[in-house]
């Protein structure tokens, strides 16, 4: 195997439009030009920091285990909420302390925070080029939170369920992805959702065209989708919308 | 001149939205370190391998000979479609045995291919991080497909013509891209699609306001345009439209 | 520190559809293969150098000093309009001689610049990846404009003002930069703006739901914004909307 540098991961909802994910790369570029930056996803959902946390937590599933991710799902920048890092394993886990870290944290059995200092300079809108981006930084290149970071034990989230049952997230087909887990799902179970008690599928072609079924998806999330339509169009889906397995 | 290491080039329908294209290069950083990523494009004609196969061969002509290149338009993944790797010049093209390849691999006089077994564990709706992506990883790194894989001297798409007359891509100006290459073109030819005949032109600007032409655009391609106006929506192109040429 | 490599920061208005930034990083890739590159931005106003020229100064304030900076908004490509690289502080802007580059070197006191040859089979549309992804790539390896470069000391927009009272960039949310830096306004200072007399805040929490206002942004630039609304919808704002201080 070649050697392999550890990598900084980004999971925000900044959104592919306007300089944010730049100059987050420019502070990396800066502070540590070794390492590696992925982009995971930019189009987590804005400024919800719950369902957001059950989709970084499945998609993280692929990450080397001892990436530093940076998380930044944050409605209340420039307000005093704490800012955290998490050991997790061999990695790390970057951002606000709202929640967002948190349900990853609990599957990879984090115990140990630091709360974060907040730079001098900060701007009050962009923590994560200001505040997140060093401190990823520094953790990727030395291992070591920031000089000023307070050991914590306790942080947002921590007393969330492992799983959530809602839509947590809509890809550009109208697929909707659930907080449930697949794994946790028996094949022969139905899946009721606005009004509808969805059959399970193992893939899009088992079901007729246009008929909304559910499936368990490439993260490991069960999925609500339907065959050559939009599952979120044919039945009124968004981001929050409530599911209930039905066993 | 610098030491150059080899590149992987994504060439995709995924779009930039969800943890798709980030999972792929996930991968990658973990299997091959050391290999620079290039996204070529992730708004490839979705589920369409036909024009897409026109669009990659155009699109890559501007890529390293030794570059490692994965093409994902794969509406089969998940059914009995084979995976394939051929061995294109200095380098490699990796991706679903489906067409998608099969006209940039004939142009580069490819002979040679290898049918990819499926891993272990591969989710049945995401082959480009489950097996593309670690097959090219391979590749890069050691220039050996995975040990399973059937050498194979078909596959789809070698009897495909070397040009395709219809439109293989709208960009967002509304810009059509055709399938035909520029260079057998006749400057003074003309270029009928949807009941007009378009004159050609060499540059926007000679063209007025608001009327269509076509011109060789920078992949080597015929394009439909307008100066300063929506071709697409002037005329009521999709992808599948279909061109002609009058000599 | 850890060593750091020179960087190439893109700067354009192509978007992420199609094939365009990834063949200007396949360029960069071959002929500068150590050099690390950054997209600072792909939506810069599309077509129209002037407001993208102080958007570009402002955003740019956060990256490495010896960064080659490529910028390409250029709605001039194909006719006569000069090419420029301009030697600004430690590092190298490069692009159409159009006042793109103009106000961020008057803002790092940059005095040389060379006008750019155009290569042989360069194509007539596409000089970001023919013309200016080769020249930066030369820069960054070698420090030196290309054979053929002519020193001048005069480009367009030297002659442009520090500041542009207009809208300049519109995000995703709706809110409105403009062209007016921040650390020039006096906090109890209003905006006026489509007919309305903005007053300033800190922070989206400290103005009621759906009212405009404007606030010093992470950019350093005045930016108009509405509590959990769009500023862009509620006051009918486009690039270009002109603004005026009221002091």
């Amino acid at each position: 195997m070649p050697r392999r540098d550890p990598v900084i991961v980004l999971f925000t909802d900044f959104g592919y439009a306007g300089p944010y994910v730049g100059q987050v790369k420019a502070v990396l570029a800066q502070q540590a030009p070794a390492v590696p930056v992925i982009d995971l996803m930019h189009d987590a959902p804005a400024f919800r920091p719950e369902p957001a946390a059950y989709l970084l937590a499945a998609a993280a599933g692929h990450l080397p285990a001892d990436a530093v991710l940076v998380g930044v799902v944050d409605p209340g920048v420039g307000s005093e909420r704490p800012a955290l890092a998490i050991a997790a394993a061999d990695g790390w886990l970057v951002g606000p302390d709202n929640g967002l870290l948190s349900v990853l944290a609990a599957r990879r059995g984090a115990r140990r925070g630091w709360r974060l200092p907040l730079p001098a300079g900060a701007s009050a809108s962009f923590h994560g080029r200001d505040l997140f981006a060093p401190v990823a930084a520094g953790l990727a290149v030395s291992g070591e939170p920031p000089a000023g970071s307070e050991p914590v034990q306790r942080w947002i989230g921590q007393d969330w369920p492992a799983e959530r049952a809602e839509v947590i997230y809509l890809d550009g087909y109208g697929n909707a992805m659930t907080g449930l887990q697949a794994d946790l799902m028996d094949p022969g179970a139905g899946l009721d959702v606005a009004g509808r008690r969805l059959p399970g599928a193992r893939t899009f072609a088992e079901r007729p065209v246009g008929t909304p079924f559910w499936y368990a998806n490439s993260q490991g999330l069960v999925e609500v989708a339907a065959n050559q339509a939009s599952a979120a169009a044919l039945l009124g889906l968004q981001v929050g919308t409530a599911v209930a397995v039905v066993r």
